[in-house]
């Protein structure tokens, strides 16, 4: 991020008719955002949801409350603007762009090996990198995947360490829950893989990696993102695991209701910015939070200052 | 509310395309705003943001960070359209009408006898009333008024008793909070009121009794109420202290910094959807959250079902 910028934006924070901290996080939100943009006095005009859909062999092991054809399903629910995320990106003026990533390709069952080799990771990751528009000024990325809170699980104990990462996704019942927690065990068990990008292959899945690739890109434009709840996290923390500073551009959307979401956030040192109880995925979360970003931004480039309005500061 | 709107809008959300609870916060949201709309499908299009602004006989006592004068400053702010809650209401398309309550003639300092009589308080009560257009389809009520986190403050203990609702407001220094501290407890000694109008004349001040007005408007015309922070909420407390079911028609938009914000939501059964540390007033922190309340009705009446999307239910 630009340091002038950021500094410049802190300036102008501090003449606005307001009493000083008054904005709360609103106030941080913008100077970071200013920072990363180089514009001390910034817009959200482009925003951008990316959706990708990927399916995965332990979907075959029953633990989901969904069959595994709901992700295609969906994906066309997306394309016909039924899902969710299509009112929230609507509302938010946001572009969005839905990825399927060969769905008729299920990742292998990580119980028994990688899901992914390093190519088909890699091809996965591409894909979300080249997803972003470089003239984005934020991203949102989400997903939809049956089975795909039990990647998301299986790679927070491999990089965060702890077996108690598995939550009740879309609704599993208990023994579903115990599969999990089982399929869960069996995959770290069978995958000694240690490194972020190591782990997304051999936990993750295509959607997975495709949002680590859009998240990274995003950083390389200086895109500010939104992160969504539990599955998107996982997904950053491959590249925190990477790089201590590699999510300085990323905001915490919300706190999932899906149990273990706030100490994943926590461990990366993010703060969320709502708590509703949602656990939908889709970037649902990321994209109602992008308003409060964008409140923020509004709030500090459109505002008057002491000067301007003639008002005592104080 | 309409009983049969809910359980028509119950019935959508339980066939729309999700996992059964998922939007979490979102779906009561939406479902208690079909109620109150009577509409079970309904869509918030003239969202309306009132602006009240006070001054205080209390602001002579050094109970505040910022001299009288800017009330009026800020007046002339929110009217040339260089406040935050300016940027926040164009953000959510809602009409902001702005309202200077006889800012020349302060309240009576009520460390005295009543800040209003009953006249004064009725007057700046039917102002609120009649600001609300009877078509808009959701209501943020806010204010400015040097002074008025002291006024709000007294009203509380008041109607909830404990003498510990006095906090920084603006950003008063400690000699000045100490200020404030004496100056409420003066006031509830000379002004024994104890029903929540008789308070809010006693304690108020004309925006206070303005926004009550407005929100028992809404009420009437079943516009359902995003309340701010803690002088908004002051204000709400009035009628509730009156009625029991009188903010039924309301959320609480947001959890103020003011320290004792969070009790009073708490006694009146309010569980706030935001808590990003604001502090300003204006209706922001309502302005902010409508956004939220927005993004659940949209899911609620823009989602396919399972059946017209062709997605399995599980």
């Amino acid at each position: 991020p630009s340091a002038v910028a950021e500094a410049e934006a802190r300036a102008r924070d501090a003449v606005l008719t307001k009493p000083p901290g008054a904005l709360g996080r609103l106030e941080e939100l913008a100077v970071w955002y200013a920072g990363w943009r180089d514009d001390p006095r910034p817009r959200i005009e482009l925003p951008q949801v990316l959706v990708f859909a990927g399916n995965h062999g332990v979907a075959a092991r029953g633990v989901s409350a969904f069959p595994a054809e709901v992700t295609g399903q969906m994906v066309a629910n997306f394309r016909a603007g039924g899902a969710a995320i299509n009112q929230l990106a609507e509302m938010a003026g946001a572009r969005l762009d839905v990825h399927a990533l060969s769905l008729d390709r299920p990742t292998a069952d990580f119980t028994q090996g990688p899901a992914m080799s390093e190519a088909e990771m890699v091809e996965a990751f591409r894909t979300g990198w080249s997803a972003v528009r470089p003239e984005s000024d934020l991203l949102v990325a989400g997903e939809m995947g049956i089975g795909n809170t039990t990647s998301a699980a299986a790679i927070a104990s491999a990089l965060l360490g702890g077996d108690d990462w598995a939550g009740a996704g879309t609704g599993v019942d208990a023994a579903g829950l115990a599969r999990k927690r089982e399929t869960i065990a069996a995959g770290l068990a069978a995958n000694p893989a240690r490194s972020g990008l190591e782990v997304l292959a051999a936990l993750g899945g295509r959607e997975l990696a495709a949002m680590a690739g859009a998240i990274a890109a995003a950083r390389m434009h200086r895109i500010p993102v939104v992160l969504d709840g539990f599955i998107c996290s996982a997904a950053a923390l491959t590249l925190w695991a990477e790089r201590r500073d590699a999510l300085d551009h990323a905001v915490a959307g919300h706190l999932s209701a899906e149990g273990a979401h706030g100490r994943m956030l926590e461990a990366m040192g993010k703060r969320p910015l709502l708590d509703l109880g949602l656990r939908l995925g889709e970037g649902s979360g990321a994209a109602l939070a992008l308003q409060i970003l964008r409140g923020a931004v509004e709030c500090h480039s459109g505002m008057a200052t002491f000067a301007e309005a003639g008002v005592s500061d104080g």
